[in-house]
């Protein structure tokens, strides 16, 4: 993997792919499924994301404050579906989806070697994490896999129906 | 068009499209382009949206508390683009642009006809808007044009790239 300038960050999340994000907590790795991403800076890259309470990750993610934002090729849809149906509390999902660890260089959370993008990430500001589990995140080292040639993107669109990135346009555009 | 309800309203946010947003100020109707939105809570559909203060939708938004999304399928791209690249406060977009604006039910600003979706909105927490720029909206009122059968969505990529929605896939997923 090689690292990606910061400054071009926003560009994977602003798509808004399904993303795996990863945590490390009490020496326990764990895995979980997120849709709900938006950028919200461009440099430093910050980005917004909601992680429910209810999952596993929620806990881990609030107590260290780091995670990795880690995004799958369309190819990986099956796995993303899988770890986004089970909890870290009963599974180790990298062992049950085979999903191979990289030791990031910011956090502890791990990179996702089979990911074409791992972003790691901070907590910069919880204030909207009591009403709405919406956390605020600095990527602070984000990676690229050069092997992996024009990747899709997966999009949910409710209820385990995904589009895959299709035709790409350019059109001049002033919006950054 | 005819009503959607607001518990599917989730559905056309999470996927990350672009999207237009409209505002009413004083009499003034105006339409901005924006990609920086994710849901934040399913019912009531919640969503939270990045809307720059160098915009000028973003005083008509503050001000008044109201805007619509109006979210675009892929053959307006072009539309979509050129509304981004000029301000509402030397142009009329509506006019520049041929859109032809709708009644809403619950707020001023107004429903755009040619979109196939439009969701009426309130700003409901501006706590991250002074950092940020960051509003959290409430949908009150969802709309959806039945004569536009299987939209395509757009998503920006960065530097006026776009991937379109292509082939969509179903997996069991517990993901809702």
């Amino acid at each position: 993997m090689r690292t990606l300038p910061l400054a071009k960050v926003y560009q994977l999340i602003e798509p808004g792919p399904v993303v795996l994000l990863t945590t490390s907590n009490k020496g326990k790795h764990n895995i979980m499924t997120m849709a709900w991403l938006m950028p919200v800076e461009f440099t430093p890259p910050v980005m917004a994301c909601v992680v429910s309470d209810e999952n596993f990750s929620f806990g881990a993610l609030f107590r260290t404050r780091e995670c990795v934002v880690a995004i799958p090729d369309a190819k990986l849809a099956r796995t993303v579906v899988g770890v986004g149906n089970c909890s870290g509390r009963q599974t180790d999902k990298f062992a049950r989806f085979h999903l191979t660890k990289a030791k990031a260089k910011c956090v502890a959370a791990p990179l996702i070697r089979e990911c074409f993008a791992n972003l790691e990430a901070k907590v910069v500001d919880t204030r909207l994490v009591r009403a709405y589990c919406l956390f605020i995140l600095e990527i602070v080292k984000a990676w690229v896999d050069p092997a992996q040639r024009r990747p899709k993107m997966l999009h949910h669109r409710g209820n385990g129906v995904f589009a895959i990135d299709g035709r790409q346009i350019r059109l001049a555009s002033k919006m950054s």
